[in-house]
């Protein structure tokens, strides 16, 4: 057993029948020395209900797998130390939980830094079953319940998940499904072509029948499939516009293929023109999204939901909350986050994802969304997410997707708590590292809000203008006045997206929060921010100050006593995010020293 | 038959048993209708003299290869059309005209642009033998006489040429033999530890006697092997430094290896800290090549000839000299040149070379140089170049590896002569485009002898800081003020390593020739040009003179008559390098305009 259950050493060599079954031998191993009863009441159906009997005994009463999260909860409260309340209950926000993978089947993971793929090689489904079952384990034990295994880039022979490889499939399916765990494939809209259907127009009867067909030979092998997932139109992938359609169009007619088995249509929300020309001053990336979708709302059928990624551009370190997620109020919606650190550090970088997941959180209307997705960091490397202490945005991602309201500093402790046997003191230690690590990191990378000074198409460590004149619609144009894009009225508009309150948030530059600022605004470099200081030496403090912060992380981690393997993995990660943080401090404050011929007014050395 | 002897259908189905042989055939079937007689003439090496005698027949005098040359010689007047002085004479200037393929045994070329390996594939030496004979024929009609055909850096399998594939190359080497090529094979310094020796150490004896052995094995299948091509220390190339030996430890190793069989070692000159720290301004990596050879100067074996860069940096479209090729009087040089159109536009962008060649002979001392090589432009696509106007590139290197005196205008014509079937106005139009054609290229990207603003690792397409902040060596250091390294006295010091004529020429910026002044010179915007315009303005003008030009440039070729499938691939590539042309011209003006706050002086748009 790896990560935050490395102490529940009962048997995964057997597969268990049920979750009831499941949860029975999860706790018997991890308490032995507790009588507890199990109850199945499918009226709390996922939720479940833990109290203490007068006889000092358990019960856990709670749905199908109710049951089961209710164990792992009990599991996880008992494992950290914690007091067993005489009487509990709890119930998912969240209806479907998911991870959505982007492996693909040749075994290589896109965007992928945990290794190869833990479900594919060589073009066909190839698994170890003891690691799928730690794999299916940790998702269950933090409530997540949905795993899209292939790429939303559907490449050939994935496509064969539906069709040829879906006894294999199946069998996956069915490993999982004691865990309480459903899978989800990643669609090609242009599937039917492969048949000798000449279109994929999601209006074309002979479309609309082979995806029924194929949804009942689907659903036949796996009648608990949670659904497809679909991108579409999106960075070259087919899609209806092809065929003069809306994406109304072509998720309704999907969801018409798996509504006779309850499945749903995932959406993903992730158009926009990614053959821009950097001249053009009028389009703007972050308004595609709600261009595209907006508009189509109240269309869609019941059992679609749109997958809107949380921000309007790509995963950047500080993006505000999508528009989308604020306006599409007759809509199932699903906020998708990045476990995956593909801007954010490549999970060499120790970047914590809770803190600014409960900014949005802050941001999102509650019951604006009906379900959480997270692209994975998962791989086949033995800790699973390439560097330990990414494990913890899994961990953690799992009890925000059960309920939004978990405190971010308990659940990092918590799973500190349950990974490492350390002291107070050094679980406080860790924590507050953890917590303020995507702080740190924002810092020595671009700076307030604007996002994108990345190498190219790696996504690790700083190109400043390595976007500047490319295709993909993320500009920055600084000059030697001043930088960023006026998102406002006065600009391109977008901010025209959000609701009232919002814009007033960010319209006025002496008003925008600082680490919004570049993100609306365009700005001088002597443009003064709310704290006196300039824009320039704002810049300029920060950078300096997260790679301070990086030393500093630097010397706590190398006096935690972390266990081997662990050990050696995080030393020598860290030691590359420190040669990063100081590229990126120094590249950064040189390129804006070159541009505004402006010093630091501290006389700290910037490289000319 | 393809490219410039496309008239010239004599069966290459045959292997033709020598030189002579080939030349009779070439002869009768090109002048069908003319009396000639072939004299073999030992004293007369790979020259030939050709006199018209009293009956009006022809004799061809030459050396065992010499009557090859004479009787191309011949077919190249009379293809193109041009009449036959009674008598004349020739000999080649440089012993060794090499071609340097930088083909992997997997069938890839490196910076190939012209399709796959026409020698390797899948990691064996496979090819058409009729394609290599008219391969052979193309290089044997303009003087070349050495074909290596490994790429420097020797990728596994290639090391197999000097062992288990051996026998294969034999055989390769057998047929080029006629036409008068020998073959050479990069080899990897490394080779004997694959051999059970633990070290490559120049100096050690088992090192010594491994090489001994291999080369008489080599030589007892190949006696006429040119010899053995190395790149040593470079660019993570294994050799001598390993071992704490310097460059001349390691040539002369190899160079008495191959000396009982006459071979010759040719010793790439192309080290430099490739893992530069761009904050580190003492180091200026046109000055490594000097600092790592000059001082060797004399310590090298007969037999090995140092291959030396035309240029300090690599292939840039204006670079200065090497001072290597000036300063190294009693050493063996060979100049490389790169037909490859790494930087010069992919055999996309039409770019002929030999006036830059030209201006390169200008500055070298007679009988510096002893021998000339040039990285391949070839490859499998069925014109051998990729783009057919590169061939003209191949042609005149050719001819200059035989007479560097060659004139450029003359060489040009004389190739489109041979390759198509123009008028006299049509071939002016086509000459004064080709010979323009670099001084196009060269005013739309880089300015003013800068380099390097190009696409990291690809090298097609402008990125003005691609490479600014990275370990490659190669800054500008654009600020709001000014551009440029200052290479001189008081900046780096790189100009110390010329002659004091060349040192008079460059240093002061306000004598320096224009097109080399950002190569030398870090000046401000406003600093004025000879003609009185600002640096700036000369810039911005270049690049607007470079994309018209190529606009005027695509009128010319649109009209002229190129016969298919030329055609085709000719007007694919012009609107290719149309757009390449606009986005370097774009891309730069408005990177110096967001530097310099400066608009255009004639109210041109540049973007913001």
């Amino acid at each position: 057993m790896k990560a935050w259950l490395s102490r529940l050493d009962s048997d995964l060599a057997f597969s268990p029948s049920s979750p009831e079954e499941l949860a029975r031998r999860e706790l018997s191993a991890a308490l032995p020395d507790t009588l507890f009863r199990l109850v199945t009441d499918p009226s709390l159906g996922e939720g479940y209900r833990i109290s203490r009997e007068s006889d000092g005994s358990l019960t856990v009463s709670g749905g199908k797998t109710g049951v089961l999260y209710g164990a792992y909860a009990l599991i996880r409260l008992v494992l950290a130390g914690e007091s067993i309340p005489d009487a509990f209950s709890s119930a998912p926000k969240y209806a479907l939980r998911m991870i959505n993978c982007w492996d693909n089947a040749d075994g290589t993971v896109e965007r992928g830094y945990s290794g190869r793929s833990l479900f594919f090689e060589g073009g066909r489904l190839r698994y170890d079953p003891v690691r799928m079952r730690e794999l299916a384990r940790l998702l269950a034990s933090v409530g997540l319940n949905v795993l899209c295994i292939n790429n939303v880039n559907v490449h050939l022979p994935a496509q064969l998940l539906l069709e040829d490889y879906l006894p294999e499939a199946a069998a996956l399916a069915e490993l999982f499904r004691p865990f309480g765990i459903r899978l989800m494939f990643s669609v090609d809209f242009s599937q039917p072509m492969q048949h000798g259907i000449p279109t994929a127009d999601p209006l074309d009867p002979a479309v609309r029948s082979w995806w029924k067909d194929t949804a009942a030979k689907v659903y036949a092998a796996i009648p608990d499939l949670a659904g497809f997932l679909v991108k579409a139109d999106s960075e070259g992938r087919p899609g209806p516009f092809t065929y003069g359609r809306n994406h109304a169009d072509g998720a309704n007619m999907l969801a018409e293929a798996v509504r006779p088995w309850g499945g749903v249509i995932v959406w993903r929300c992730f158009v926009y023109n990614c053959r821009q020309n950097w001249r053009d001053t009028k389009t703007d990336r972050p308004k595609a999204a709600w261009e595209n979708y907006a508009f189509l709302d109240g269309q869609f059928a019941g059992n679609v939901i749109l997958q809107v990624k949380h921000g309007p551009f790509d995963f950047q370190v500080r993006e505000p909350l999508s528009p989308l997620l604020l306006g599409m109020e007759k809509t199932n919606l699903a906020m998708e986050l990045q476990l995956a650190q593909e801007y954010t550090g490549h999970q060499i970088d120790i970047y914590t994802m809770i803190p600014m997941w409960k900014e949005l959180f802050s941001e999102l209307p509650a019951d604006r969304i009906m379900s959480l997705a997270a692209v994975s960091n998962l791989g086949r490397d033995e800790n699973y997410t390439g560097h330990p202490l990414a494990a913890v945005n899994l961990f953690t991602y799992g009890l925000l997707s059960w309920d939004p309201e978990t405190d971010a500093e308990a659940a990092v402790s918590a799973w500190i708590r349950l990974t490492y046997a350390f002291t107070r003191e050094q679980e406080r230690a860790l924590a507050a590292l953890l917590l303020s690590s995507r702080r740190t990191y924002e810092k020595y990378t671009a700076p307030l809000g604007i996002g994108w000074m990345i190498t190219p198409h790696d996504h690790y460590g700083p190109n400043p203008s390595g976007y500047e004149y490319d295709l993909w619609g993320t500009y920055h144009k600084a000059n030697r006045d001043a930088v960023g894009i006026d998102r406002t009225e006065s600009g391109t508009g977008y901010l025209l997206q959000y609701p009232e309150p919002l814009q007033e948030k960010y319209k006025d530059p002496d008003t925008c929060p600082d680490l919004y600022l570049l993100f609306f605004h365009r700005l001088p470099y002597s443009f003064r921010m709310k704290d006196g200081r300039t824009l320039i030496q704002r810049i300029y403090d920060d950078h300096f100050e997260g790679y301070e912060e990086t030393e500093a992380m630097a010397g706590v981690i190398r006096a935690l006593p972390f266990p081997e393997p662990d050990r050696n993995v995080i030393l020598s990660r860290m030691d590359l995010q420190l040669h990063n943080a100081k590229e990126w401090c120094d590249i950064i404050n040189t390129f804006f020293r070159r541009l505004s011929g402006v010093d630091d007014a501290r006389g700290r050395k910037i490289y000319d």
